[in-house]
Parts: structure tokens; sequence; C-alpha cells
């Protein structure tokens, strides 16, 4: 935890009182001390620090604050995913990673060669993927959440639900190993929001493919070497930000 | 497996017969039929394909293949790796991802906030984390193996060993959150060998970094978000490779 979350409601004036996992955290973790300055978010908004000013330091923990909350919520990340249903256990993964590293909205819809099962799975229930969520806020001393949104069909998603968003984006990227285009030379521009879709393990169908070619999307590829889809999301997305870097300063 | 890779030895003539994991998986995950034409590739060497000829589809698993090994292994990847040793789950995670994404040597190295309970990790044996780096050559459908390294005292290693090989590269980067450059302004060049340095959850120690730097290490950061060292190290492969491609057609 590099920055301790709390709700708005757990404020009381600038007295902040902690008896969960997040005290445990900061005395057996952190090994504060009486005094010690720590980062505190609002989940959602504003962000500053928070001066110890008192302890229970064995079970069951209690940390008491007074907290400075001035600094405001990061800006919104420019990038949006588009995620092909993975595994639950890499999809905990994922978002988590792809919270620290900052994104907007994510879309995980279903394909063909998404497992039904994964639908099914505990953590698509909005109290579950949250946990997740917001490790990855913990990590990237942000309070903004991701949306999370689910699309357990394809069709609708692509044909319906789709161009009611689109006009939200200057860029529309499709990861496909077998792409026409490098990532290099489709990233050229800093402006406007982008989003990136990426398919199942085993990849997009051409069907799929087509549909998302009619909606405007770009097929790019990292290179010729196949990544799974955790090491693929993380990797476009450092790829995508960089080359927004180096647009802006062009 | 989008490789199918074997030892040279297996191989007789253009003879090469599955008896292990490998066939299994041919039969059960690609449910491959006699007939199909799959990557092989010797550990290390040549790659091409392999037609099946024979198969036993029931416990025990035999594949049998004619293989046509013609093309040359991959290029060296141009980026080597410096880690400070993570826990081993992470560990394990680290050295298959980056063997998809493509490395040539990793070194790891102790640091002052490495856990030493991590060097005594059964996965440090050879026969150990040689598996996930195959996990990793066959998700890229490479033959080249990284060379692993450890070296289980930093000052030793900064001091006395890197000086021997430190003319091999033309770049030395360390990742550092809090580094005075950005990536995009440091790596502004496709020419010659690079080496990245990545820290231990928490970071380098100061001592640790003066002494990269006496040996001529950059510290660059991705930005300000703080990342796992999993996460860090693929966003930064990622980011480096997309660097040298621009610079390379610049």
């Amino acid at each position: 935890m590099n920055i301790i979350l709390v709700e708005e409601a757990e404020i009381a004036g600038d007295r902040l009182t902690l008896i969960d996992r997040r005290a445990e955290h900061i005395v057996k973790v952190l090994r504060a001390e009486p005094g010690d300055r720590l980062r505190v978010g609002v989940i959602g908004g504003r962000r500053g620090f928070g001066t110890i000013d008192g302890m229970k330091k064995k079970y069951p923990f209690a940390v008491e604050l007074q907290v400075d909350l001035t600094d405001p919520p990061g800006v919104l990340p420019p990038i949006d995913l588009i995620l092909a249903l993975p595994r639950p256990i890499m999809l905990k993964r994922i978002l988590s990673q792809v919270t620290t590293l900052g994104v907007g909205t994510i879309h995980l819809i279903n394909a063909n060669r998404v497992e039904k099962s994964f639908w099914e799975a505990g953590l698509l229930e909005p109290e579950e993927y949250r946990t997740h969520l917001l490790q990855g806020l913990e990590q990237a001393v942000d309070t903004r959440l991701p949306e999370v949104r689910l699309h357990p069909k394809f069709k609708p998603f692509i044909e319906d639900y789709w161009p009611t968003v689109a006009g939200d984006y200057r860029s529309l990227l499709l990861a496909d190993p077998a792409g026409s285009s490098r990532l290099t030379e489709v990233v050229t521009d800093n402006s406007g929001r982008l989003v990136l879709a990426v398919g199942p393990e085993g990849g997009w169908v051409d069907y799929e493919l087509e549909k998302f070619k009619e909606q405007g999307f770009c097929c790019c590829t990292l290179g010729e070497r196949i990544l799974k889809v955790d090491t693929a999301v993380i990797a476009l997305h450092a790829a995508i930000s960089t080359l927004r870097e180096v647009a802006a300063y062009r």
C-alpha cells in the first residue's frame, strides 16, 4: 500500500480511524509509529496525508490519523480497454495491474474463444472485482477507480452498444499478433482518448476481427512474438503510453 | 504451446517421437490429428515444422512426427536484465514473461530489500527455473534460452563482476520511480545492447543507487505511478523496445 484508501464517510472533520486490514497493514507492514505521515486518499476523490496520533499495535489493530486531503484526484487516464473475458485467476491480476498503469473504463466482453464458465466467476460481482481495482490504486498512489462494464454477448456489444460510445475516442486499436500495422506506426498522436481491444488466449476469430474492423478499429501488433493475454495487456499499455509521450514532445 | 520444443538428441534423422507432457498437450489441448503440421524447434537451435504421422491418443500418450527444421533460431534479443531477486512466486512469472518478450541474459542479484529467504528457493536450481524459461519460449515461438546468472552478493556483483561485462553494453538503465530522466528522453538509439536494472519491492537503497551510478547507469522512470516489480519489468521492456523501434525508423 503506497496510499491508504478510505471512503468519504469514514472521515469525520479531519479525523480518520482505521480498524481493519488497513490498520493491520500500517502496524505490521509499514511499521509506522505515532507522528508518522502516510499518504491517504478518498476513493474517487481527494488525496493528501494523514498523521498518526493514536495506535493500537496488537490485535484488534487500530490507527487514528489526522488527515489533510487537499490534492485533487489524478487525471482520467486516456486509455480504455476492451478485454475478451480471461480466466478468473488471470483477470484478477490484470484488473490490478491495469489499474496501477492507469485505465479509464474496462469493458469485459464475450468472444468465441472465451470459455463459457468464465462468465460464472464470482470475481465478476462488483464487490469482488473492486478489491483488485483498489489494490491497483493503492500501488499506484491513485484514487480514481476504473469503471468495469460486462458485456456477456459479443454481437449486441459490437453492433448496438459500441456505436453509442465510439464518439468518445480518437483512436480505436485492436491487438492482433497477425495485425498489418506496427503499433509504432499507428500511435502518432497524444490527443483524445484511445481504446485498445485485446482478445482471448488463441486470439479473435475472423468474424470478430471483421466486426471490429467495421467499427473502424485498426489491427495492430507489437511484433511477431505471441504473448499471453496478461503479458500483452501490460506490454501494449506501456507501448501505447510511451508512443503518446513521444508524440506529445515531437 | 505455440511451438513444440525438443532437445537435439531427441531427433533421429527426420524422426521425432514424443511420449511426455508434450504428447499429452498435442492430443488434449491442440487436439491435433495425423497429417497436422505443428511448429517444432530445437532448444537453442533450429526451428521449423513437424508433420504428425503416428499418434496414441490415450494414456500413455505418444506422438510421432516427421520434422523439417531449417529456420535459424531467432536473433539474440538486444535487452538484458538485472533484477533484484523477487519472491519466488513472482520470479516464476517474470522468468516466463520476459522470456516471451525476449531477453538475452537475466542477472538475479541481491539488494538490501531482498528477503534473505528468497535465496533458498528451489526455483533457483537450473532444472527448476529452466521449466519457466521453456514455457516462455513455447509461448513466443522462440528456441533461444535466456542465460540466468545468480549473484547472491551485491558488492562483488557491482564492483568486481559488472566491470568485466560492462563493455558489452551501449546503454545502462536503472529503473527508479524517483529517477530524474524520463525513459523517452534516454532511449533514443537502436544500436548496441541495453541492460535494464529493476529493484526490489520497496526500491533500491541509496547505497545501491550510488553504486549503479558509479558504473554509469542512468536512473530513469516510466512516470509517477509506482509499479509492482512484475508489472514494471514488462512495462519497461515494452517501453524500451518501442522506443528502440521508433529510433530505428527515425
